[in-house]
């Protein structure tokens, strides 16, 4: 078992990672401060590792919420679902949410907590590797609007992050891969290393190599916590983390959320990234294509979804968090291992960009 | 004009009280940081007082948001009309939003501010007396439950307060009387001369006396910015400024949001724990006569409604947010002028109360 910390003053928290961590009440449940424990999960997990969860809690007050599974019911309305759980229940300030399961149900667990009697503690269960190495570390919490992915949340950290790579065993191929983009992100923005490690470890890492993925996990993990720590709200450096997401979020808006998972959308985003940085001049055309071929290699899409358009992009792209006063900041490469956050490119160059890209 | 400061560190910020200051941009229009501005009123206010924000705003982007007027709209349904409005607009992280009304308004903008794009900023113009008083200064935002009143907020200050006590002009009688509840509230918690300045002035009051009412506005904010300086999140004296809220909300969920005005639910409220704290021998009845007394010269309910029994009480305060661990605590008076937050009453004392008081 590995152990990281997420250093932020009186809000760090530990990231256990691990076989068998989910029944090893000991090492978790001594971060619940309260009697009272609220499970917050969707239907596909609950099946799975509910009822291990709710035995590690025996002699607590435990209740649970289980939510339709799926990126298209982040929304309020699923939101308050775990509000009626809560009320229904009595569950009063000292509470505690525990979010086991993908992002989705990480994101609304966090958001719910950040908001129910306006903050109560919650702990992270990711059961995906995309939740395992990006979503469940660092506070980002939220819901998706109709017109923009995660335009209502909160920065709300966890009490404790437990990663117990054995629910990768139940993954599905897909989400897998989902997961994979969002590893390969830290590679290029921040680890040259580790993208090579990465080139050389993928057939093991589709094949579920048990240490292979705990190490691209803590790896992960190890960057992102290092990240936030830097730079918790996202004034500077942590956008990095977003490399690709700009043009992914709009990709999901735009196809429907839940209709490609959400790191498909940032791999087709990575590529736009890679390819508006090689017109910039600032990567070779060799380095886009060694980003298409990992990114390809972790069976990832490579190019926006059929008929979205440039003008899609620029439209839903306008109201991305990381505009400023009207002018839209995208991550991009200076090199690959080296990610920056810039305004430094010219609207016919995003254009060109998209219009070559489009199918 | 007043200047009062609520002492926060890196969020402190100034509370504005006078007369005209609306349309005194050079006041209040340097708290706004970027281009765009967004102004969510109700259709009660809007006609009234706009034209004169909007005025204010010359040069920035703006655009405004009308909401449906009362309580009974302060929930996430409502809350996402601001958001399509934000993301309408394109409104970006820089954006501030303007919450111009009541308690309500505030309360839902506030909210929207701290969950846009995971925290914008915003500025209260509150024009009800009660907001004036007491929910614009302090953070507090959120949105009611239909199983409980305030249940999903957050805590998020503002960048001002701006109070032009003009706008009290168009106040209807039954809201200055629900904000003169509050107002009181202070004089019976923290400041026993003030009590007895607001018996002497009630009348002035009542009567709109442009004077005294700045004084008991003035009087209200400086107790509030005191006590939130001291306890921003209410880990501690902050719950005193629930003095009657337990109660009072468990009325207003009871009857329906927005069947009574807040301040009238807190009023009886306010009756019910000084009835309490008298029962457990802490004040006189003469001491309960006075309470009672100001309240009604305030032209405020001193009963709950007919038909809230005591077993109503019981079950909706249950999921009240000073509820630790399954224990009620509630705001109760060593002396007029002397409030506690206390859980040092039997279940029995507070049922023998209650079951007096109902109708």
């Amino acid at each position: 078992m590995q152990k990281l910390d997420v250093d932020l003053g009186d809000r760090s928290y530990p990231i256990f990672i691990g076989t068998q961590l989910l029944t090893q009440s000991e090492l978790w449940t001594p971060y619940i401060k309260g009697s009272q424990v609220m499970i917050v999960t969707n239907e596909t997990i609950a099946p799975l590792y509910l009822e291990q969860i709710e035995k590690a809690l025996a002699g607590k007050q435990v209740a649970s919420v289980i939510l339709p599974d799926g990126e298209r019911y982040k929304n309020l309305d699923t939101l308050n679902l775990i509000f009626d759980g809560l009320l229904q229940q009595r569950h009063n300030r000292t509470t505690t949410l525990v979010a086991l399961g993908g992002g989705v149900v990480g994101d609304m667990t966090g958001y719910a907590a950040a908001s129910y009697q306006r903050g109560v503690d919650f702990i992270q269960i990711p059961t995906t590797l995309l939740s395992q190495v990006d979503s469940s570390v660092g506070g980002k919490t939220g819901v998706n609007h109709s017109l923009g992915k995660n335009m209502i949340g909160a920065f709300h950290q966890p009490q404790c992050v437990l990663i117990d790579t054995d629910t990768l065993n139940t993954l599905p191929d897909n989400e897998l891969s989902a997961g994979l983009a969002e590893v390969i992100k830290y590679g290029l923005i921040l680890e040259p290393e580790f993208l090579s490690w990465l080139e050389q470890n993928m057939a093991a890492l589709l094949a579920r190599n048990t240490g292979v993925l705990a190490q691209a996990i803590q790896r992960s993990c190890e960057t992102k916590a290092k990240v936030v720590a830097e730079d918790e709200k996202e004034a500077g450096k942590r956008a990095l983390l977003n490399l690709g997401h700009t043009f992914g979020h709009a990709i999901e808006t735009h196809v429907g959320y839940g209709e490609w998972l959400h790191g498909e959308a940032v791999a087709a985003g990575t590529v736009l990234a890679a390819q508006l940085s090689h017109r910039l001049g600032w990567i070779t055309s060799a380095d886009v294509d060694r980003v298409r071929a990992i990114l390809d290699s972790a069976k990832l899409p490579l190019r926006p979804p059929a008929g979205m358009t440039a003008e899609h992009f620029i439209d839903l792209m306008a109201v991305d968090k990381k505009v400023i006063d009207g002018q839209l900041r995208l991550v991009l490469l200076n090199a690959l291992g080296d990610g920056v956050v810039t305004a430094d490119f010219s609207e016919s160059m995003l254009r060109a960009t998209l219009s070559d890209a489009v199918v």
